[in-house]
């Protein structure tokens, strides 16, 4: 191991006819001639040449696609295109064998629904490999962007007792013998007996949490999986997915949408600079891939004009309001083709419109703001009553092409009064948020957060077309393989 | 906000009577005059000093302990003591209240017990602003240092179908209906109706499923939670902690042992580098605290010793058997003073027999490698029977004072036929994990991985004595508070 070199170091390195140690796994073999070694660290393969006359027929044999190699030999210039250096190989040693009668992966291309079902080998694959690079430094990005800014990352608890925030269905956690639960003298079951001595279940959302902790140590941000039980079986919904909650006091909605924008530019820049070549990878991936597509469904930006379109403008800014009177004038809505109309204010908006307001009307990010009270959560600051009477809350939700909301946030309500007076009106019980409602008791004052679904980022910045296919093992109804 | 300054950047200000304004929490506030403001950015306060005869006395009577401020003012040299500047205050806001005869929180000592049960709260006071300050820098560091490495962060599932592994007893997960369950014709609850189709937990472990991303990407490392359902009511488990698992290819066990002590050094000096502050201050609440105990159970070193120590130090590697060898013969073995006496080669070691190799015989941390086979898990790597015809794994523990076990890791067994015969042996359901093995069917190396229990990393960074106290909202038997 000591002497190893990593592929993508190696492949930076000026050949001097040194000698040099790699492994990693056959990509390909050909002509009983070169290899195509991959060992993770980047999709280039690295070419081995083989003395195939003066190596064992019994080793050549092995060298098969998906077989684990340690190959020693000499860094040399390579005169194949394709590469800058090549290794001469003096020793090839098999470190384990894959049957190419048995092994699931052939240098060809398979389908993503197929390599869906063998997950735990398609990071072995260009695409996967490049996904989970990507993947990985956004998700170093988000930990180095908050970390500049002095926030505290905090791991709020997964398993949890309340189940207040009405952010969706959420997985029951339990230590009950299931097909013998002790009951209570009313025939319910007996939480008391479980293992917590209540009834819990796995977190929706860390911000409750979160804000606990933004109350003391003014900037945090959680980072960690939360649960939806949604029979959701789309190209945007994960059961597991992780999610980026950052909560900051003494913010209000401009700070916190100028913090989530720049949140977002920070990250796609990171992974534009060091991701480069599996952005590349995948930018041309989508192209080959939109080919089978009708025209009028293709993108009009390739990948990489997608990313730095991002980074190199401002979102736009705008009210709900304003967004309903430029859904409501569209020609979309006027010829009716929207599945759903827009006929008057307070209506929730669709995917399809928000998609409309990104990718036809302002052709770039949008961050929508001060939605109807009515459509959106208890703990959202309330807006004075407009001239119309509409009654908004300090919401913001960022909008993106091709993923739709991506950053859902608000300003919190930090009166306790009308805190109250709205968990009232929708039927959240008080008394099992005494804690909560305790930050606005004392030492109460202006906040703010958002929550960024990880995967969409992902999704996003990878361009890929099913969000399963950018988490390592997706969690989603009747599958939980792996 | 724009203005705003956190304190940790305006103690650092060179004071020329700018104008400034500053947010945070009131901890204390003398004769009228001197209000102590803390924002969490540090553990040093901010004195602001109020011109109290050109106050409103309304609002002196609202700055009271926990209350939120705005405080604009003069930023000046200070002549007291404890400070080398201060705010001359122009503009005092009251941002939220804290009434005195309610707010639990009062400038005075709270047991740690207490501050447990106001969890939401505690991270207002300089204990746990420092653990949790510590705790993010630690958690940073651990990414850093892999990243450094090329290593890919893995986000392994947290929901699991596999029960295999046998860490520990699993919490379900399900999304039936617990009073009224459907069931199969013999009367079972039936799973296949649940929400993934089959019975589901809560991950013990990311190792299996971080093998997999390490045999494509060859160095991967896991960070998340993970979850035991046992009635553990001790100062050294929860049922909910954060884990770090790096799995690599093509590393043997003396790699995974430099590898794991390299990042346990890293991530501490980064802590002493980034949070020395805290860690002074945490340092000098064990000596107070340990004033309290017996001059024997006191500490030799102080905390910052102790840290300081373990980074200049290397760890102490030997096998077992040599282990085993020590304690038989050692004066407390023989005095019978251990609860648990060494009499034979193949005994478990329990928390007393690691204790007394670290803190006594060697008094620095430890690394036992190549425990019997007996006492490990299925999937590391078979040692070659010895002369005296003990059979052991390639395992290795990392020990540390105060601590015990905080490392766990082995070289994995790659072979399919040994694996294989030892998940037989152990009664492993095979079909279960047909994915594992299928990573030793094709392209198998040797590779290596440990797991870090984040908490116990955290407990002994901060010296804080008890587990429940390093992670924000601890979760244990009968208790899912927040």
């Amino acid at each position: 191991m000591s002497d190893r070199i990593k592929i993508k170091a190696l492949l930076q390195t000026t050949p001097t006819e040194q000698q040099v140690n790699v492994k990693g796994w056959v990509r390909t073999f050909r002509n009983n001639q070169f290899i195509a070694l991959n060992d993770g660290s980047t999709n280039s393969n690295l070419q081995i040449v083989v003395d195939f006359e003066n190596t064992d027929a019994a080793i050549l044999k092995r060298i098969t696609t998906g077989a684990a190699l340690s190959v020693t030999g000499t860094l040399v210039a390579s005169l194949g295109k394709g590469q800058t250096v090549e290794v001469k190989a003096t020793q090839i040693e098999i470190l384990g064998d894959s049957d190419p009668e048995k092994y699931p992966l052939q240098p060809k291309k398979h389908s993503l629904e197929f390599l869906r079902e063998i997950a735990h080998l398609r990071f072995r694959t260009n695409t996967f490999g490049a996904v989970f690079r990507v993947r990985n430094s956004l998700a170093f990005a988000v930990h180095q962007f908050f970390q500049e800014r002095g926030f505290v990352y905090l791991h709020t608890p997964v398993i949890t007792a309340s189940d207040a925030e009405g952010a969706g269905e959420a997985f029951k956690v339990t230590n009950l013998d299931l097909n013998n639960p002790p009951k209570t003298e009313t025939g319910e079951i007996d939480f008391k007996q479980d293992f917590f001595g209540r009834a819990t279940n796995l977190t929706v959302s860390g911000q409750l949490e979160g804000e606990l902790g933004a109350m003391a140590l003014s900037d945090i941000y959680t980072f960690g999986p939360t649960f939806r039980a949604e029979n959701s079986n789309t190209t945007r919904h994960l059961a597991e997915f992780w999610m980026i909650e950052p909560e900051m006091a003494f913010y209000d909605l401009d700070d916190n949408m100028d913090l989530a924008e720049g949140l977002l530019k920070y990250v796609i820049k990171y992974a534009l600079e060091h991701n480069r070549e599996d952005i590349e990878f995948l930018s041309q991936r989508l192209q080959e891939e939109e080919k089978s597509k009708p025209q009028q469904e293709r993108s009009d930006m390739s990948l990489l004009e997608k990313l730095e379109f991002c980074l190199n403008n401002d979102f736009e800014r705008l009210t709900y309001t304003e967004a309903i009177e430029i859904l409501k004038n569209s020609t979309q809505n006027k010829k009716k083709k929207f599945q759903f109309l827009i006929e008057e204010w307070g209506a929730d908006l669709q995917s399809e419109h928000e998609r409309y307001l990104v990718e036809k009307h302002f052709k770039k990010p949008v961050i929508l703001t001060d939605y109807p009270k009515a459509i959106k959560a208890f703990y959202m600051r309330q807006n004075e009553q407009d001239a119309n009477g509409h009654e908004t809350v300090r919401a913001m939700d960022i909008l993106f092409p091709g993923i739709g909301e991506i950053v859902g946030g608000s300003q919190r309500e930090e009166r306790l009064d009308k805190l109250e007076q709205r968990m009232d009106e929708m039927g959240i019980p008080k008394e099992e948020l005494w804690w909560y409602l305790d930050t606005r008791r004392f030492g109460a004052c202006p906040h703010s957060g958002f929550g960024l679904g990880f995967e969409r980022l992902v999704l996003f910045v990878t361009g890929m077309g099913n969000i399963r296919d950018v988490i390592p093992f997706p969690r989603f109804p009747k599958n939980a393989e792996f």
